[in-house]
């Protein structure tokens, strides 16, 4: 795989390209979707995608356009999440956020104007998909980005601190709020390869396992890291009331916890490339993007721990 | 044409039918949303998307679903303009705004549930035309809510006071705000027919005068009604340096341009009609809901001009 997030990455440039912006916009707005679209982070998701349409027979233009559109849908996501009424975080990226500097309305109007994108580029990445297979694939998008997951688990995270729950309830709101857009990564492009039925469900498992130990990586990070090194404000589950893995778990339950999610992902990679060579990708991007991160933050924590 | 707003109205039933709502959702979320679907206005978009789909050749079902996503995307455009960061109104159809019952990071969560399912329903609308008819219908979308449509309006919208503009800046505001809905209201079933270049000029122009003689009447009561008689936060206009036609061309310009733009706008509905029988709809509409409309606002200003 090529290396993420320099000049030369197809994915940073269309990324750019593909961006809302037009001719005599509002300069703030302007500004933002800039600002958002130009200081990418990991392009976990985009990139998975990205494989994942390519794998299963989606053209280069195809596939790149749901990847573009994928990471929209996340950077709305953090753009309003950055807001005061949701973490009222400072930083993102190293900069300061959009909403810092632009302003709320700005920040939800650049979301908005990245979200109006990405359906418009998922829709062109499918419009040469039978009829069957575009139902599925508006259906996936509903379910993936609606009540039952990304904005329900928004609005079950915000609420946590009035229910409070144990780790099966946190588990639930990641796997909403985290999962979903993995598992529209994943399952998105899949459709054009209409996967069998025993395909999907190891396929869900994958993504279940991914988002939980993503968001569980992200949660030990919260906890541990502090404000410099994470580029993002920290710290701020416990003081929001926000549920997080590492607090109702602890550091070492949470790191066993990722270390056991690691190890079914894998596992659910291994059994799916059984299925046939399309599915090899997922098991490539387990051992060459998520072990490695796995390990990086686990190290960043045991350091945390230890000083 | 059927009455609106009354229980047994196939409208108002669809639009809570296919509302975002999924078993188990956080509570907030639920009631929010229940709210924004349950209490609708005029319904002059989604009436106008229904008349338009069933004039232009998609089933029952298809229109019902546009005219829905219509008034979806519509809805969260409210939700989110009457936020604090936007007109920070009070009151919405007579009714506590969303944002004031449940919170600002729920009205924005609300408004991102019913832009998703109308994307969905959009989706579903068009899911039976050809490929050419599909992707000018998702670009369509692409250019009326994006930063050259409703979102970039809403951007300038709140940055006026920085900039001020005379009548033309105001129009081209009301334009992207007020216009892009109707546009997309009326030329997105029109799609389904694939008008021809005439047509689409046609089609165009009446959309503007349209969304610029609601935009003035709009503007209009803002100036004029007060709180109770408006059902929402009225005279903000002035206080928050928006831009208002009734206060850059005074009252009396305002009433004027409405009626030019009503006369205009009739024109256009005529010429069209001479285009053939799909087209009759519109001046239907313009005959049955725009001009009594037009009547009850001037008439409404007139009584408070006088008073």
């Amino acid at each position: 795989m090529v290396a993420l997030n320099t000049v030369s990455d197809p994915l940073v440039l269309a990324l750019r390209e593909f961006a809302p912006l037009a001719p005599h916009m509002e300069t703030h707005l302007d500004a933002a979707i800039t600002q958002a679209v130009s200081e990418p982070g990991k392009l976990v998701r985009a990139r998975l995608a990205l494989e994942a349409g390519l794998a299963n027979g989606l053209d280069d233009g195809e596939a790149m356009q749901l990847a573009c559109a994928i990471e929209y849908f996340h950077t709305a996501s953090l753009l309003l999440d950055d807001m005061p009424c949701m973490d009222d975080a400072a930083t993102r990226r190293g900069l300061p956020c959009v909403h810092r500097r632009h302003g709320d309305a700005t920040a939800i109007l650049a979301a908005l104007a990245l979200i109006n994108r990405a359906y418009t580029l998922a829709g062109f990445a499918f419009a040469a998909q039978s009829p069957g297979v575009r139902v599925q694939a508006i259906a996936c998008l509903d379910a993936c980005l609606g009540p039952s997951g990304l904005v329900g688990g928004q609005a079950a995270d915000l609420r946590y601190g009035e229910t409070r729950g144990g780790a099966r309830a946190v588990a639930k709101i990641a796997a909403a709020k985290t999962g979903a857009l993995f598992w529209s990564a994943v399952f998105l492009p899949a459709l054009a390869s209409q996967p069998t039925e025993a395909e999907r469900r190891e396929l869900k498992r994958l993504c279940v396992y991914w988002g939980l130990a993503f968001q569980a990586l992200d949660d030990l990070a919260d906890v541990l890291k502090s404000h410099a090194e994470a580029g993002k404000s920290t710290g701020r589950d416990s003081a929001l009331s926000r549920p997080n893995l590492a607090l109702v778990l602890g550091v070492h339950g949470a790191r066993a916890g990722v270390d056991r999610l690691a190890a079914l992902a894998g596992a659910a990679a291994d059994r799916l490339a059984t299925h046939g060579a399309r599915w090899s990708y997922l098991r490539r991007f387990h051992v060459e993007y998520f072990a490695p991160m796995h390990r990086r933050t686990l190290a960043a924590t045991e350091m945390l721990v230890a000083a």
